[in-house]
């Protein structure tokens, strides 16, 4: 099953009017980050969880979801919008912030394994009980085509791009990106060298279950790559790979060059460019999706760096 | 001396290639935040520096400026840009974070007394031995003008507005922005209760000496309007003063609610919406500048909250 440049126009008609337009800024020319870690519930998340949502019709046990913490709260967040309930099971690495966040929107939290695979399986137990809608955090058509959406409200603000530069952990944004894109633009898929999720799946010819650790780790932590994303990206994108050391640089850079606060997943796609792991042609008109902002603050600390 | 919507649109010319078209975010429905914080340096203060420094032909002693640290920070980035020497004379409650940014930027720092004032007089002496430019943190015609850029640019972004709500501290912003308008929107001018120069001014029919103190002195704390701003916006604008407590609560609910980080004078503004010092009728569309970004993070850390 493969996401399409269609399910993804239906996500954004679906999702319009509730999801914001986040800000693309021009950073030097021809050169552009898009602003998802100023989405609702601080990631690019929100968009999947309410086109999964909107599509469905929730039972009174309402939705379910396993996440290490962003698709979490974008359900969370969703699930409140649209009045529904929602329990969120999460894996014992999930960052405190993003806890006390979950329970502040009103979700109820479910420590569900030590690390994300342990908290889905969980959660499907739960699911299968309760009657509850799942959404799954990367791995549904509904889910990957609306985290996608950010590709064709990024045409429309900076007009034509050669490439897309994007962070990937479960695969559902890179899927969806790449269908939304439709080959207007190349994608690069950047993960962290302890989570290299796609990089082994392309080598293997599938998904392939890889070691989770890190800094990008309680954002980018699934221990598989999606068989959606997989049938989706196999031979169109750029896989790369990149060191905790220069998402943290890229991190502080981000925070020091131009007062974006985001966690480290946020940064791993810049990190790709600063640290040469992509090195664009020259002219080469990139965009960085900067994808989440759920961190605490106290964690770029001027005194830290 | 009044600055004029001739003179802001002139600004726009020059500095243009220079400064960030900084993003505006819809919130909700009719309600903005146009996020100067991600501007150049941290804040809107680069507009005016850019606007002044490209309207002057520095010496070899190059520019001198006295700021309580953003204007400071502006004037160490636009002279580094065009390669121009810069001394910044800051009072001692400028924060460590903007002293070591001032120190990052190329500029020699001068700690030139307890308060903005007397670091002003000191920069005043200094200039009057070397011949640097001066650039004054607010009361030049050509700084106002700059930092009015604002103004059409918000314009330009969001279609018409009703109302722009605004910081003030020495009045520079606020000039810039009842010039740029013109008339096309009203502005809410915003002053920390601890703080209220312009507030204080409209009273008395002319710039007075107020007391500085509180969480906004370190970008707020001039102690007496511009005159130009005072001859600018007289007759012009709302004035309404926010207490601290506000500040304080608007600039976590920033970053809690949309993972904006800034300080706390760059939530004011905003402030004045939560706190009900100024509410807007029912449809009223209303834009937010939101002005500064120069803090140490860990102050917005989720434990302090």
């Amino acid at each position: 099953m493969t996401v399409t440049r269609a399910d993804v126009a239906r996500a954004a008609d679906r999702i319009g009017g509730y999801v914001l337009r986040t800000p693309v800024i021009e950073v030097e020319p021809g050169r552009w980050l898009k602003l998802e870690c100023l989405q609702h519930a601080g990631s690019f998340k929100v968009r999947g969880a309410f086109n999964r949502l909107l599509g469905a019709t929730p039972p009174a046990a309402g939705v379910l979801a396993a996440s290490g913490g962003n698709h979490g709260l974008a359900v969370a967040f969703a699930a409140r919008r649209l009045g529904v309930r929602a329990e969120i099971f999460v894996p014992e690495v999930c960052a405190p912030v993003k806890i006390a966040g979950l329970r502040a929107l009103g979700a109820e939290v479910v420590i569900g394994g030590a690390i994300y695979q342990e908290a889905l399986e969980a959660s499907g137990k739960r699911a299968a009980e309760t009657g509850a809608v799942e959404i799954h955090a990367y791995d549904q058509l509904d889910v990957a085509a609306g985290q996608g959406t950010v590709a064709p409200e990024l045409l429309e603000q900076v007009g034509q791009v050669d490439t897309v530069v994007v962070a990937v952990g479960g695969g559902g944004l890179v899927a969806g990106i790449v269908a939304g894109l439709d080959g207007r633009a190349q994608v690069v898929a950047v993960e962290p060298e302890r989570i290299p999720t796609l990089h082994r799946a392309l080598a293997a010819g599938g998904p392939v279950r890889v070691e989770v650790s890190g800094v990008g780790a309680d954002a980018l932590g699934a221990s598989m790559l999606g068989r959606i994303a997989y049938e989706t990206v196999a031979g169109r994108v750029t896989s790369v790979l990149v060191s905790d050391d220069a998402i943290v640089e890229a991190r502080h850079a981000l925070w020091h060059d131009h007062r974006i606060a985001v966690e480290h997943a946020g940064a791993a796609a810049l990190a790709a460019l600063r640290a040469g792991a992509y090195t664009p042609a020259p002219g080469e008109r990139v965009a960085v999706i900067v994808c989440g902002s759920n961190t605490d603050p106290a964690t770029l600390a001027v005194t830290r760096r």
